[in-house]
Order: structure tokens, then C-alpha cells, then sequence
């Protein structure tokens, strides 16, 4: 076990996707001074985003007074945002970015790996800013069978600090995380990150093997709020972190945020359910199945039958 | 993958930790008739027990008539019911067993490894009733500590059908199940079992391993229903088996029946959560955890200064 993994923790920005980035103030603040005093070393506050179509929170903006605001309450922790580089070009960059430099330490960008000359460009932008860039790659449950995207890191290794391999569709396994981890060392120096979804509950166990395989950061979030079936739970990580004598934790306070993410959670039921499970073992897109079990409209069977469908790429009617 | 091996649900019975043992009519009915469509081989239906002090359910007792109705709803199912090593003597097992013979395949035991020797005469009687026999012997977790019980299995071939590795803390990781599965393996051939927990989320990835190293049967309870943070989930692993192409699925079934015990899990919230995570990460028992989450009294925080203080053997005042 390496030691010096590094821990972000993305709760805001990820559990944006049940409250469309609204959060109650009281709420931040309980977060923030746990992430103060918690053994986390970055934590994501949310996207910046040029104005996209319809409402949007705001810790989808993160305008300049919720970062300023965010660093007060949390002195001693790098904070990061991150970009959708699909909306963001590298001529948006120095109005975006320029607010953050007196807060965030580091910038990611959540790529499709089809787009990943484009995030090279949009990338050099941000780093010449002066920030630790991030690179959130997508869909490492589809790697294995088109990697050709890998070839473009090469040389880039002054201007990415971290490449997070995204298991977007929660369908990665432990050897999945071996066999992808090599195959990107293979292809590049940069320092790997991973970022794990639930579908499968293999968000611990594929966290622990990224780590033991040399990732050197990884994400989670308080009660694993985020998109669809969510992501691993930091107060599991830190648990098993604490069990294994790697870091010690500090149970009252994590306890407390903790309780105060459950009530939101009995609200809008992130985590894994059977449409999830499936999404994940066959590696479909939760944005839908996230939209259809939100509805509350549609049984679990009929869920299933319109994913089974995607499946087999038949219409569904 | 071994393709051979055995599923068991025992919903009713690891379930009725949270119900007392008892279930709807409705549900049972419903619960069966999924069973017998579903790739399951063995369904758990009960204890069967003296009569024990208080007051407890129809499927803690599994009266004949239970056994006979249910056989008629699964009649391609092999089933089991359980005995609690620790409340059942030789000596009863004319009287309990008995009226099992015409339904039930398989007697398992629950066991504490220090009563081993105790329990292997009870295996004796009740394999020369002609049972097949389990062995589910629990603390899997501190087997590595202390494994001298495994030497009294030589010679066993005859009388156990199954020994079951029971993760009764939700403690072990893939890793401790390889190490301990070859540990059981230098000590005897009987066909092996595992029974996981979910507290750190291990539940699947630990199964899978077992099933990998060479386990013959493993356990698992519709919507993970189960003592504590509860067991695998039947559909996790079932919707994991299609993915592989090792096991075909029927979705509208299994949906069905996960509806209807996910409307029971939206009262008793079994599931892991933090105190059962840190429970897990330590090899604490979790029936003082659930006894403590259930009462709704005690907010996380103090449960867990409670486990702290049991884990460091101190009293909690």
C-alpha cells in the first residue's frame, strides 16, 4: 500500500448531479469543516462552466464569492474545480479561470477520450495559468478494446500533473484495474488517479487495487453522492484506511457530516439498485437510468427492459 | 469461473434478523414463486429450533405446514434450513428433523469454531437421518489468528456435504479469502462454501473469489436482506453472472421480487452505513451495532465512540 496516495474528495461537485448543484448553505459549511479537519488533501468544489442552457446551480458556476468563501473554511486544503472540456475551449479559459487563482490549486477536466486532442489544446491553456492540471478520462470500462487515445500523452507529462482513469460505468473489476493500469503505464509517466463508481459495490475494492498498482490520488465522496449509483463512500475509505494503519481518521467529526449527508440521500436515494447493476455490468450509460429511476414513473422491470433493449440496440417503442 | 458452482438464497432466513421472523403471506408466496423461476439452487427458507425464550416467527420454526407449502411453490429447489449450533443438541434432532425429511434437502449449522468438536457430533445424528449436511461456521475473520479447529474436519469427508467460510464480521478482503480458503484446503477435501457480508462493501468481490479459488457454493439474499449491513445481493450476483455469460437471468422476475424487498428495506434499512463499515473494518460483532441503529436513539457519532471504546476494551460509560 502506498502511503502517499492522495485522497479528493468530490462530493460537491459530483453530488451536484441529484440537486442540479444546490446546496443549503448550512450544509457547505458542516462539509467544509470536516474537509478541514478530515485527512482529505483536495476537495473539489464543483465545475466552472461557461453559461450553459437552463438552470444550473451554484456550485456548477462556483462564482468567485462561494470560492473565496470555500477557502476560508478550508485554509489548508488544495481545492480544485473541474471543466466539461465538451463546453470548454481554451479561449474561455482566462475569464474562467482567472477568478480561481487565488483559491484553487488544481483544475480537471472530464474528457471523452475521443476528444482528447482537443483537451490537449484546451490543457496547455489552463497549465500556463499556472494551475496542476487534471486530466478525468471517461469510460476506462471501454479502454481495453480502443486505447489508441493513449498515444496522444506522450510528451505531456509537464503539462498534465494527474491522469484519472474514470470508470464511468461503474463495470470495472479489480483485474480490469490492473490490466488498464498497465496498459496506461505502458503509454506514459503522468501520476494516475482513479475515480470509482458503485454499480457493482467494487468502488472500495477497485480503489485499494489502483492504489496498490501505484495510483497516486483517488476520489471519493461523503456517503458516495454522486451521479447515478454514486461513488465510493470516504467515510469507507477512510475507514479502511484507519483499520489498515494508514491514516488515522477522526470519527465524531465524520460522523457528523456524514448523518447530515444521510438525510439527503433518503431524499434523492443515490446508490446502487438493480437498473444500476446492470448499467454497470454492461457497461450502459447511467445518465439515462439516472433520469428513469428519478422519475419514480417506471417499475425496476421496465427499466430493465428498455436497458436490455439498449443492449441489444433494438428501439425500445 | 468454475460454471458449476451452487447458489443458495436465504432471504428468509438471514432476513429475519430485521422481521423477527416473520414475513407477509403475500411476500413469501411471491418470493418463492421467483425462486423457483430464478438460476438458484438451493433456497433457505428458516431455522428450525426448539422452542427458544420470547417471541419468535413463523420461519425461526418452519412448522411442517411452512415446509410443505413452500416445497409445493419451489419444487425444482433444493431446500435448507438452518440449526444454531449453540440451542440444538443430538438429542433433539429425532424430534426437529423428522418432518423436514419429505422438504428439505440440506441441514445446515451455524457454528462457533470453539464448539466444533460439540458440533460434529450434531452433524453425525443429523447426517444419519439422511441430509445432506452444511457446516457454516462464522468469524472467518480471525480464522488466520487461530485455525487449530480445522484439524478437527479430518476425516469429516463423509458427514459434511459443505464447509462454509461465514465472513460474520463483513471483515475479510479478497486477499484474507484466498489465504484463508488455503488454509481450509491444507486441512480437507470437503466441498467449500462462503457466506459474505457487506460491511466494507466486499460482499461480491469476495464472493467471486471464493468462487475462483474453488468454492462449490456461495450465499446470497435478495436486496442483500440479512443481519447487520446484510449479505451479497442475489441480483447483484445473478445480473453479474449474465454479464460474464455464465448464468442467464430473467430481469422481470428477479425485478419484481427486488421491488417488493426493497419496499421492506425502506423500513428496516438494512444495508451497510457507517458504524457498520467501521464494525467491519475492525472484526467487532455487528449484533450490538444493529441493536444500537435500530433503536433510532443514538446518532452515529455515539455509536461509533461506543465501538471505539469496545474495540480498545475499554468500558463506555
Amino acid at each position: 500500500m502506498n502511503y502517499m496516495t492522495k485522497i479528493l474528495d468530490c462530493t460537491l461537485r459530483d453530488g451536484g448531479y441529484y440537486t442540479n448543484w444546490d446546496f443549503d448553505k448550512e450544509l457547505v459549511v458542516e462539509y467544509c469543516k470536516a474537509m478541514e479537519e478530515l485527512p482529505i488533501d483536495y476537495v473539489e468544489i464543483g465545475y466552472r462552466s461557461i453559461s450553459l442552457k437552463g438552470y444550473l446551480g451554484e456550485y456548477f458556476y462556483c462564482p468567485e464569492y462561494v470560492m473565496k468563501e470555500l477557502k476560508e473554511l478550508m485554509p489548508s486544503k488544495k481545492l480544485t474545480i473541474i471543466l466539461d472540456e465538451k463546453n470548454i475551449r481554451a479561449e474561455h479559459v482566462d475569464t474562467l479561470l482567472k477568478p480561481c487563482i487565488p483559491y484553487i490549486t488544481m483544475v480537471r477536466m472530464a474528457i471523452d477520450p475521443k476528444n482528447m486532442k482537443r483537451a490537449i489544446v484546451l490543457a496547455k491553456a489552463v497549465k500556463a495559468m499556472g494551475f496542476q492540471v487534471a486530466f478525468n478520462v471517461m469510460y476506462m470500462s471501454k479502454w481495453k478494446e480502443d486505447s489508441a487515445f493513449l498515444d496522444l500523452l506522450e510528451g505531456l507529462e509537464d503539462t498534465i500533473d494527474y491522469f484519472y482513469m474514470v470508470d464511468s460505468f461503474g463495470a470495472v473489476l479489480p483485474n480490469d484495474v490492473k490490466d488498464i493500469i498497465e496498459l496506461v503505464k505502458s503509454k506514459t509517466n503522468v501520476s494516475l488517479g482513479f475515480h470509482g463508481h458503485n454499480n457493482l459495490e467494487m468502488a472500495l475494492i477497485n480503489t485499494i487495487t489502483a492504489i496498490e498498482e501505484g495510483c497516486d490520488i483517488v476520489d471519493a465522496t461523503i456517503t458516495g453522492m454522486g451521479r447515478g449509483a454514486g461513488n465510493l463512500r470516504t467515510e469507507l475509505l477512510l475507514t479502511y484506511f484507519d483499520s489498515k494503519n494508514i491514516l488515522k481518521t477522526r470519527y465524531a467529526i465524520m460522523s457528523n457530516v456524514v448523518s447530515s449527508f444521510e438525510n439527503l440521500k433518503a431524499h434523492y436515494a443515490w446508490g446502487t439498485n438493480l437498473p444500476y447493476m446492470f448499467s454497470g455490468a454492461f457497461s450502459l450509460p447511467q445518465k439515462q437510468v439516472m433520469e428513469w429511476v428519478g422519475l419514480n414513473r417506471y417499475s425496476l422491470g421496465c427499466i430493465l427492459n428498455a436497458l436490455n433493449n439498449q443492449k441489444e440496440s433494438l428501439s425500445d417503442n
